[in-house]
Order: structure tokens, then sequence, then C-alpha cells
């Protein structure tokens, strides 16, 4: 059945071969030498390492799910330190769980066997595997109580008031504090959903300060419009993803390099399991660009591109 | 091995029983004799028939996804024009393809094998395995650009917003003009996230037109602390998903009824995938409530659905 | 953005239609003006039918998963019984669980909270939401254990074994019975995996029947080297899936019709989530065959396709 | 809202810390801070740490899926060699990849467009992405022939044959000879499901070498009969998981250590999918069972549990 093809200079799968005590990197390189999955963790490292290297780049990191109760908020914080991405999109609900912790809660693992209703009589809150106690979102209030009034009076779109509000943060560990410290701008266009939106529509109640994400629009897309080029890391989808591919595409700056990490599939025809390649019939990525799709939860996939990426670049 | 446990009396699985012309409503009933997934449509026409039924519950339909693409369209209408739900939560994109079809153009099968980069250079976008050309977002722009200068020149509430805006359309068979007929609120919390969006933002820079989704936040938490009880049938997930239940969760009504359609998975953490029963450790979803977890998608789910609400219920 | 391409004589997405009380054959057109999933199933409707219709086609129904405790018992019945298939090839579980109810017990729907190690107390064994008490092993035993003396004392293909098996089965509602009676062949060539597999093994030891599936390889073969064309339904997965394919391929008949039903996913590399098209470049499905992949539960899914598939066809 | 509640003393989510040049090990253990799947990564560690360690416990490794193709071939030899398992249970498609490579073929990553059509006519085969050529299973049918007189020429099981074939391998990279030098058993019980299982076939036609997997039955059996405790690594499920469960189910000897890496889901009830919780059910995992559940493609999962083994465990 064999044919004579020319089957030289291909890239063979040549196995991962793992060593003691070998470093993170040198894993990911192994990775590269395999198929399904393993192959795209590396892909993705080369595809972020290109557009880490590539000056005339903005880069934007898209942030659904929920990474900090997931354990990845020094992981995102590291991404900034670093300035591997100029801009953040992300859920309401990253930022508050970041600033729960920034009040001094902590996210717990759950490790015993209660059911839903009887953590909710004990005042615990889970997420998949990850428990908070109301107190959290008590500590949550009672904190941006103390801040709001430090802060600007006055209509601000999401950018502004996360930037404002990360300054007065002093949790080093903080995302908001961190990339505000690096004037890497935050949005958050779908503020008014989460819990840090509600604290903020309370707090207007009485007050001048208030978030109009509406503003937000002219900002991101002066962002766009002012870059040679665009890439994104965009993790979980939903609006953080949709919202950086379209201004992308308003500005008719499609992103030269994506890479996007889920585990939703494409056929309900959703915009976070959708491929990206899908995303170039848009031209919200660009006909050339290079992209990788990953197949993987972001707690696993992020922790170790980190891991290459500083070995690689630094 | 076996010991002498009573079966009797439990909710034998007998088998669906599949007949030459029998109905949809039949066929559903067929459905619950069965395990898996198949019994869970019955069980979620059994948990939305009491929903409806019950005078005193606020009645959330969630919508992510794209369901018009999907072919849905005709589907939603009919939930809402027999007022099986009292308030709807939406994406932007569900509302911007619902105008897209009031303005005339069509969304088609793909049914050829062009690459998405082929399809790019023709101008045709694609949806999985939905395709819509570029000509679609020009009447889209073209079709609001006659009716802006019609609606109140205020900032609205993205609700408010879509209630003068569904007055206006002419299309019998639009989601907006149905529900604003019938006075059934739509909310889209993450409208500046769509191209819908978007074209209010465009108008607003030369307009006194603008859509602030921060005043939804009042207008919702208002229609659920009127409530005497809640509930839901959250399609897809997202915001639309987690606006409603945090909704509930703050007014104290956790939802008593609670039916959940999505292909998502619960072990990345995201609220789209994350099953109903977590929701009751927050209290967004009642302790006591009727809950249905249905993975499947939703351009199956929900016909089947409503095909035997519609005989079940009239 | 938009070019004058030509939409027109294209298929559109015109929106199920669902009326009160319309029948399942109507409901799957409707389905049929939709995308995403509705559409797949509609497709895959009209690639059984056109196979089904093609005298010249060997069709083979491939059963991987639990379909029995899934309540899917009379509708592979049916689909024995209107010979809309030729050939069966089968895990061996769905065979033990046909068994164990044609000996009288019953598969139950799980409708209390008992945990697995509670229910494994009690003497259940729980199949996701279905549960079967030990007592169902019992019967199957004793069923297996007054059968085995009348069958051929002799070595046995899986397919010769389950055919002289079914002619003994007085439960008309028997899929290996109605398999039997309709002389339609059923393979298990994974039959040692099994508890069935087990019985036949015990009784081997000290008796001459017994079963070796490396028999069926001939078998299998020389029906797909008679067959003008293949074609096949593929639920599940796995081993038969594999099995059909592999035959298609060696023969050289690739299956011209093909209809796969999974929740499985292709990222991972595996045989059940793998899409039909990958299996093109290894000629076991036809560079032109009829093929449709179908993400859904297939206990939601095979009644719908038997419902119309039933009336259409009759 | 918030409750007195003891939060001390908990399992706090403390987030990975990725630092420059790190150790796989290292890392893993930050994995071990955080939620979701990268705590399972974590989680997996410590249950085979602990099974490898507990000299009472018979180890299974079951191989579903196309390991070998992923590029994890030395991964298992590795397993294999450091002996953390005393048998392992695979699909026949494992086997045959791993002689094709054995007989100096190669597998190769697909990183050009062609279509699956294209593909076929050039005579290559696609495992998602990664290519096969045609020539890859002559190779493989010319290394078999060669070998298959210097066998034992009688019937064997699945066990006996490989354990002879592995003795005949070369390469001393094939997971066939590193199992047979270990003296690991390796079963196959679906191999008439596989090109290697074909090809065995072909021979015995006219030889009197020829594979009986009934004959497995009772040697798996002796071997879990004979074993204090048992555990397992679980890869993708399938036959592989099936087998061993059944196995320790018959033998009253369920599982007290269990891991399962898998990306199939639960809710089709497949057994692929099914969570290692209800196996407990079945008593194939014991009540008190150390198990992790991870959702993650076994080429990631797999290398990184096997980097972190090694530095644990030496």
């Amino acid at each position: 059945m064999a044919q004579n093809i020319d089957w030289a200079g291909d890239v063979f799968i040549s196995h991962a071969d793992v060593k003691k005590g070998m470093s993170v990197s040198s894993f990911v390189k192994e990775l590269g030498k395999c198929g399904f999955q393993a192959r795209k963790i590396a892909m993705a490292v080369k595809v972020l390492s290109d557009m880490v290297s590539d000056k005339e780049c903005t880069k934007f990191l898209a942030l659904a799910g929920t990474m900090v109760p997931g354990g990845m908020r020094k992981v995102i914080c590291e991404f900034l330190r670093e300035k591997f991405f100029d801009v953040v999109v992300s859920t309401g609900a990253n930022l508050t769980h970041d600033l729960i912790e920034a009040f001094g809660e902590k996210h717990k693992f759950m490790d015993s066997e209660e059911t839903d209703v009887e953590l909710q009589v004990k005042g615990i809150n889970r997420i998949y595997n990850v428990l908070l106690p109301n107190r959290g979102y008590v500590a949550l209030e009672n904190g941006l109580r103390k801040l709001f009034p430090k802060l600007p009076q006055k209509e601000m779109s999401s950018r502004e008031f996360l930037y404002e509000l990360g300054l007065k943060i002093r949790d080093k560990n903080s995302i908001l504090k961190v990339a505000a410290e690096k004037k890497i701008p935050v949005f958050a266009p779908s503020l008014p959903d989460s819990v840090l939106g509600f604290q903020v529509w309370m707090y207007s109640q009485n007050h001048d300060l208030t978030v109009n994400t509406t503003i937000d629009q002219g900002e991101v897309l002066d962002i766009v419009f002012e870059s040679e080029k665009t890439g994104a890391l965009v993790v979980g989808g939903g609006v953080p993803k949709h919202y950086v591919a379209m201004a992308a595409q308003i500005a008719d700056k499609p992103l030269k390099y994506a890479v996007q990490i889920t585990l939703d599939r494409p056929e309900g025809g959703g915009v976070s399991g959708a491929k990206l390649e899908e995303a170039k019939s848009w031209r919200k990525v660009h006909p050339k660009a290079e992209t990788v799709d990953l197949v993987c939860d972001a707690t696993i996939a992020l922790p170790l591109i980190l891991a290459a990426l500083k070995d690689r670049l630094r």
C-alpha cells in the first residue's frame, strides 16, 4: 500500500525524554517532540516567545474563568512584571478574587466531602474544588469602602477605575497593583457582572464615583489603532476573548500571534470553544498569524508556559 | 454478591419506545423512561413546566452563545410569545444577530469546504458551521443609523435601550420586537462587547443617546427584590448565567427552579460549565430547588423543550 | 466591509418552527433549518436514510457505551426489526446488560443522593445516573448457566456464540434475540472484557463451549469483502468503531455512508473522538462518503433519528 | 453574611510560584498550591508515589488511546524501566505503533494543511495532528513476518504472545522489549481489533501460531488473586480501564490507589469518562482508595507525572 513519498526533512515525533532533575524549560522542549496537546504546549511557548520579542506588537492577555481561585495569581503577576503583556482584558470575577486576597482573605482547596447545601449552611462558597468563605466578601466590602473615598469621585471607564484602584492596593501580589505599577491597563468590559461591579454600583448610589464600561470602548480602540501589530494570549474565552478580537477587527489590526487555552469545544457555536482558525474568517486573526489552540485546563498550561518563557526570553 | 434490597417502587429504566408518527411531546415522555441525558431532557421539561405554572415565580431566560445563527430565533420568540419567561438576560451577540436578520440579511449553513482564509477573502464570517457575509454588518449599521435618531436621546440602561429599539423593529420574528411587545425586559449586561454595543458607542460620539450598563444593576435587582420566587433557564452560561445568579444571590431570592443547557464542563472552574449544584453553596440556587444540568447543544435541546412545554402547558 | 458576493441559492438558516402537536419527523425537518448540532441531527437522518435505501450497501451498527442502561434497548431492537442494519458490532457491556434484562432484572434511574460508598454497601452499582443492583448479575449468572448447556459445545467466534445464545432468549425485547431472529450477525470483538465474557470463560473451564474472538476476524472480513459498498452508524466509538473501520480498510471497501454520535473529542488522539474526516486519510471512510459527526449524547440522538427514519422510509 | 467558621488549619490556595530554571518536580509541587486541574496533577503524583512505594500492591498501567503517535513511547518505557508498574493492559493500537517504530519507521507531526483526502492520495494516515505513512504498515508486516516464525508455534494468550514477541525486538526504546526484559506482563484483551492482531490472524491462517485472548482471562485473574492489594494508573479509559477494574472486582481486590487521565466526560454513561468515584459503587475501587480523576490530555500529564515521580522516589 505504501507509496514512495518524501518523508525526509519532516518533523518527526521523537518522543519526550524525561530526565531526573530536568528544568521546566527543558521539559517543555521535550513536549515539543510529541504530538497531540503536548506539542501544542511547546508551540504555544514558541508563538508567545515570538510575540513577546516583537517590539512592534501590542500584546493582550485575555482572562476569563476564575484564575485566582485556581491558584494563578502569582503566575499572572509574573506575566505582568516581566512585561510579557501590554494590556489585560479580564472578567470582573478574576479581579474580585484578586481583591479578596489583597484584603487578607484566602481561597482553600476542598478536601472534605460536604454537599453544597452543607457548605451553604456553613457560609462557604464552592468553585469546583476550591472554597471561599462568605467572610471573603465581607473583607472585600470593608476594604473597598475604605478605598473608594480615596479614588477620583467621577465617572470612569473600567480601565481608569481599575488603575486608580490598583494604585491604592498594598498587597504586592495583587494583579491590580502590579498592573497599575507597571502601567499595564486592565479592562473589565463586563464589570457590572461581578461583585466588584456591584460594590461600585452600591457606592455610586450616593457618591460621584461611578464606572461606565461604554467609555472603555474608545480607550481600547485607541490602543489598537495606535498599534503596529497585535497579539493575544486568550485564557478561557468569554467576553475577554471576544472583546480583544472585536477591537482587533474594528481597527483592522488582526492578531498576528494568538494562543488560546480552554477546555471548551466548538460544536455548540459559542465563542469560548471556537478555534482560532475560525477567527481568521472574521479578520480578527490575521490570515498569516501564528496560532495555537491548546485544549488544557489553564492552571496546568499557564505555569508551564510561564516557566518556559522565562528561561527562553531572559 | 446480591443483597436483598428493596428494589420495588423505584423508577425503572423502561426504555424509549419510538412510534411512527408520534408527537414530540409523546416522544419526550419516552425519553423520560431512559437514563443519561435523555432522562435529563424529560426532567428539564418537568422543572420548566413547574416553573411556568408557578404564578409567584419570576422566570429568567439567560442566553449566551449565538442562538440566532444556530437557528433558535423562532424558538426564542415562541418562548416569549407564550410568556414562559418574564425577563431575558442575553449576550450582545444574540441581539446583534437578531437585528441583522430583522434588517433583512440571513445566516447560511456552510456546505462548502473553503478554508477560513478563503472565506475572509470573500467577506464571509464563520460561526462553526454557519456563515454570515459582511453585508450583514452593513445592513445592521444602516438599519441602526435609521432607527437611532428615533430613540430617546439620553443615557439609558441596556434594558431601556433594547425596549425602545424593539418597539421600532418591524420584523415580527425579531426577538427584540416580540420582547418589547410582550413587555418582557431584555438585559444585556455585556452589551459593549458586541457589534450592537459598538454601533451604539459610535453613534453616541456625537449624539446624546448612550447606554450605560451600570444602570441595569438597579433595574434587575428591583425585579428580583419584588419577586416572590425566582427561576431560570440558563443557555450556554457566561455573563447571562452569572448575572441572573448574582442578582438572585444579592436579593436573597435563590432560584427555586433552574435548568442549565451547555456543552461546557466543570473541571476548569469556569462559570459556564459549573454544575447547578455548586450554585447552591453560594445560595444562588435554593437548597431545595428543582434543578437539571443538561449536557447537550442547545439547538437540539431548546426546540425539544419548547415542543413538549407547548403540549404540556396549553 | 461587505463585498458583493453571490449569496443567492445558498442554504439559509430559516430557524426551527416548533408547532403544538407536531410529529417527531416534522420536528427533525425543522432542526434541518438550523445550524450547529441541530442541523447535524437532520443531516444524520439524511445520510442514514440514503444508506438504508441503498440496496448495495452493507450497513453496520457500531455500539459502544452502555446503551441498555441508558434506555436504548427498544430503539436498538427497532433498528434491527426494521432491517436498517445488516451487522452489529458491540462492546460486551451492551450485551451483558441486554441479557440481565432478558433474565428479568431492571435498571433504575438514580433519584436519590447516596454516595457511591453507600450504594456499594447496599449492593447497587452506578452507571452515571442509572443504577443496577448486584442481583442483576446473579440473574445473569443463573440464566446463562441454564442456557450454556443448550448451546453448541465447541469453540465459536463471538458472532456464532451470540447468534446461538440469541436463539435461546425468550424476551422479545432482547437485542440478541431480535438480531438472531432477523439473522443479523452480532460481533463482540472485545467480549472477554465483559461480565458476559467472564461467564463464558468460567463455563469453559470444564466444558467444551468456548469463545475465541480471533475467529471473528475472518467472518467479518468475509462480509465486507462480499459487500458492494459499506456504511455505518457509529455510536460512542471505542472498539466497535475501530473494528468496523479496520475491516472496511483491509477489504478496501471504505464506508460510503458514515454517521458518528459521541460526546468525546478529538484533541487527545483517541479513536472515539476522532472526526470521520480523519478516517478518510486512512481510507476507512471513502473520499466521497456522506458523513456526519454529531456531538450529542446518543440517548437523545438515537431515538430522534429512529423516529425520523421510520416516517421517512416507510 | 459571613459566619465565624474555623478556617485555620486548612489547605489554602497559596498560588504557583514559578522560578527561572526550576526543576519539574519543584514545579509540580507548585501546582499543588493551586486548585482545579493543577492541583490534580500534584495529587496524582502523591497517589502514584504512595502506590509505587507500597510493596504489597500490584500496580497496573492501563493504556488506551494512541500514546506512541502522541510521543509517549519513552515515557512509558521509563515507567517500566523504573518498575513503577507490574502489569500493563493496553489496546492493540499502542503496541502496533510501538512495533512500527521498532521496525524503523517514524510518526511525524502534521505541520502542513493538506485535507484528509489529499493525505490519503499521498498514502499518509492522520491521527489528530500526527501522521504516519502507509509504509509504516509495510514495515510492520515485513518485520512481523520475519519474527513470527521464531515465536512458539502454538495458541497463546495475548500476554504470552506479546512477551515472546518482545524478547525478539531489538529496538531498546520499544515498550514491548522493555516490558519483556523487565518481565512485566502486557495484556491486550482487544488485540484482534488492531493491525497487529490482524497480522497475527493472517499468519495463523497457515501456521500454528495463534492468539486467543480468552486465555488471558485466567492469567490476569491469577495475578489479581495473588495480590495483596491493587492499584492502577488509567490512561484514556476504554477496554484497558474496564479490564483492570473488572479483574479487581471479580477477585475482590478493589483498587486501593487509582489515578485516571482522560479528556472524556461522564454524562453519556461511557466507561472512559466515568469518574473513579462511580467505580466504588461496583467495588472495583476500594471505598477508602486514594483516587484522582485528572482531566487533561495524557501527553501533557504523563511526562509531568513521570518527572515528578522520578525525583520524588529516587
